[in-house]
């Protein structure tokens, strides 16, 4: 189990990224994935890789009735109960591989951008097929299957002054680790198709009910025309599915 | 709507290829949509895109009550007919768009490698969720959304020597039409992202059941290790889908 968020040098990074609103998160990822959710009125929500609570936060500002957070990191753990704290919210130091709560315990299981860091994806969705109540909702995004293939860092190919040219495409059905530079170096993520992902949702009783490869806001793109590139490979994919079991 | 398949040229070519079982149907998408049936015993089974009627014929062979074959192509038909009839099997000549069967007629609703021909894929497949009895299955291949993309007509990079050195990827969310060059110039193919794809099934009645993205057969790696290759990058998708309507 990777604990890369409680490194120093990543830890104040990231808080920097996303504080600044610098990163795909808040023009891209975060508004796709919030289309997606139900009615969170009197949902009990478990935020897997909350972080710092930006999302569990805004669950229970609304409507949620109780959302469970839990994440690898104890910087991040210390930090959400710093400045996202809510009477509602119940934050625990819990890496993903190691959930452990009762059957059909929660409405909705959400994880933003975390799921490519579990190197047991079956294992992962069989316990949340175990913590969804019947007909409950599994919401998450991560990385897009053609960007966790590639095996070098930088995935744009560039011409010699330094435009991006195409998107680099390799080693697809090679589902193994990938090393990779961000921030610091030595990050580890998994590699899965995205055949993977959808039928190891579906042998866990978890029904496909949408797929979305988001693109950023078109106000996102009128400020930042230079968003426009990420048409050109999806650098997300988003799942929603319900339990069927 | 396009008939390329009546282009003389393009026709000789490709029976060519596919007599020769030099092309990737035979060692990587045939065994994997074969492997997505159900038991054909006493199965109704439309055949869209169904070409010389390969594998109408191996429908009828192995079980079904009734297969019906359409395809654009006049001179496929007529091949179809000559090299492949059956008692069993109705070969008409018929543009996919134009299917105007009985509502509830069919319990299997086949196509390979056709869909990337059609430009209006939402009202296909409404047409197949409207033939297709209620738990009735659609089976379909098509070029992998990451194949559709490319604008030019080759998306390998190659080094200097001529190897590949990976593949490009490019206009993801274009969903527009593709014209390559396959045997003749001038062929036409429509790109659609994967969550287009599933997310029109999902729209029409039809639950995901399974996705695949093939690789070759073993046996066929071992006899032509540069089929290898093909790992690199998913040549093809197949989705298996049921009708919940």
């Amino acid at each position: 189990m990777q604990n890369i968020y409680d490194n120093e040098t990543f830890f104040e990074s990231y808080l920097s990224l996303r504080e600044n609103n610098e990163g795909l998160n808040d023009v891209l990822e975060i508004p796709a994935f919030r289309s997606l959710l139900p009615d969170l009125q009197d949902k009990v929500i478990l935020d897997i890789g909350c972080g710092f609570g930006e999302s569990s936060k805004w669950y229970a500002e609304n409507g949620a009735k109780k959302v469970v957070g839990i994440d690898i990191s104890q910087k991040m753990i210390h930090k959400a109960k710093e400045i996202n704290a809510d009477k509602k919210i119940e934050y625990y130091n819990l890496p993903m591989e190691e959930i452990e709560f009762g059957e059909n315990e929660f409405d909705l299981v959400v994880s933003s951008l975390s799921f490519h860091y579990v190197e047991d994806f079956c294992s992962l969705i069989k316990k949340i097929s175990n913590v969804l109540k019947p007909n409950g909702l599994c919401i998450f995004s991560q990385e897009h299957p053609v960007v966790t293939a590639k095996k070098i860092n930088n995935g744009w190919a560039k011409s010699e002054t330094g435009a991006k040219t195409h998107w680099i495409l390799d080693n697809y059905q090679e589902e193994t680790m990938r090393k990779q530079t961000w921030f610091v170096d030595g990050v580890i993520k998994y590699h899965r198709t995205i055949a993977t992902i959808v039928n190891t949702l579906i042998e866990n009783h978890l029904n496909i009910q949408k797929i979305l490869e988001p693109i950023s806001t078109s106000d996102a793109e009128i400020i930042n025309p230079e968003l426009k590139e990420e048409r050109r490979r999806p650098p997300f994919i988003i799942l929603k599915a319900m339990s069927v079991k």
